[in-house]
């Protein structure tokens, strides 16, 4: 008897949405290729994190791909010029990376494409998400559509899916769900300037979203701080 | 008195076909950032030759962007242990490039929007275009619709235009027009597996379009062959 193999691309930054995204790949039952994208973030203790979060978690193979972004600029998050902000702020902040989910997508897209998935996961959330445009589900929903168009398996029928389960989940949730799955978020790294060591800051936005996850769940805060908290 | 500057951010690949786009948008009165892409691709000297060309038809801003696709393989443009096709086929190609335009328009939008740009170029060809999915105006049509829900400009109002002046032009028909523009298609490089000088093989899908192209339209060939014609 053959059992039929579902794959999955998954993206996994390392942040702590993606890593649960991944143990919720693995429970629906997909064969898991995780790719992290290397940009020239800041955090790029984030992507050490990943391949941690990809081996423990069950990755078939987890794939870096390197962007040179930062020499674009136009973000927080790539150019060391402009500062993380360290109090919240209103409308699409500073630490949006221009086009960036655009351009995962796509990478995750001809990876997929390669080994033959049909389904990428991104732990986009278009409830703690910082305002990012391509966060929300109407921008899934044409990425969706633009990749039937875009591919030659979509030109011979194949249907892509990308799967966004985190989109309407808070923090809270995300982390619930995900200890359940036995997520160790002691190895994911979600701080917009984390050190080498992966150690976050405390004071950005991502790092107040996350603590702030932890507390309403009720959970302890694995997170490992540059100073004391 | 002050004038709009119109800014254009132009795919150059350093082939025949965006070496013309850049022009006719330069004649458009655009002001061009170039973007060319290095993809692992077998004919690297494609991206000397978009400097070249960049350089000589105006470019305020030329990019390189480093991907490392050839890490995904899938492609015989990024894999060596698949051959390039030296006879026609039928169907899509295995020069096919899985998700590659999804991915350098992706890149182009990033920057577009890092230096206020609205207007992207990109070579793509419907007629001469050896069957690849993502050259369709279907394709073009929903990656414009994606980059308005992809990014802040999108999002406060900003409408992305792609722009595909070649989409329904013979390969006679663009170099003619390039002619007429001044286009030095000696700079350029086409061929799919073009030696460290530039020099093409003659025998690829792309040596035999571009040949073709020149002959129509009654035009020297100024390409340089590994061997003589």
């Amino acid at each position: 008897m053959s059992v039929a193999i579902k794959k999955a691309v998954v993206l996994l930054s390392g942040g702590l949405d993606s890593a649960t995204v991944l143990a919720m790949a693995r429970e629906q039952g997909f064969t898991a290729y995780t790719l992290a994208v290397s940009y020239g973030q800041r955090h790029s203790a984030e992507v050490l994190a990943s391949a941690r979060v990809a081996q423990t978690l069950g990755s078939v193979q987890h794939q870096v791909m390197q962007v040179n972004l930062h020499e674009l600029g136009g973000s927080a998050l790539t150019d060391r010029s402009i500062a993380v902000p360290e109090a919240p702020t209103t409308g699409i902040p500073v630490t949006y990376v221009p086009a960036r989910n655009t351009l995962f997508l796509s990478l995750a897209l001809g990876w997929a494409e390669v080994v033959g998935a049909y389904d990428i996961f991104i732990g986009v959330n278009a409830v703690d998400y910082s305002g990012y445009p391509d966060c929300r589900p109407e921008f899934v929903a044409a990425f969706e559509q633009l990749a039937q168009l875009a591919t030659k398996a979509g030109v011979e029928g194949q249907r892509f899916k990308i799967h966004t389960p985190l989109i309407s989940l808070s923090k809270a949730q995300i982390v619930t769900e995900g200890r359940r799955l036995g997520v160790d978020y002691a190895q994911t790294v979600s701080c917009y300037q984390a050190d080498d060591e992966g150690r976050a800051c405390n004071r950005c936005d991502s790092c107040r979203l996350r603590r702030a996850g932890f507390e309403a769940a009720g959970m302890v805060d694995p997170t490992r701080y540059q100073t004391a908290v």
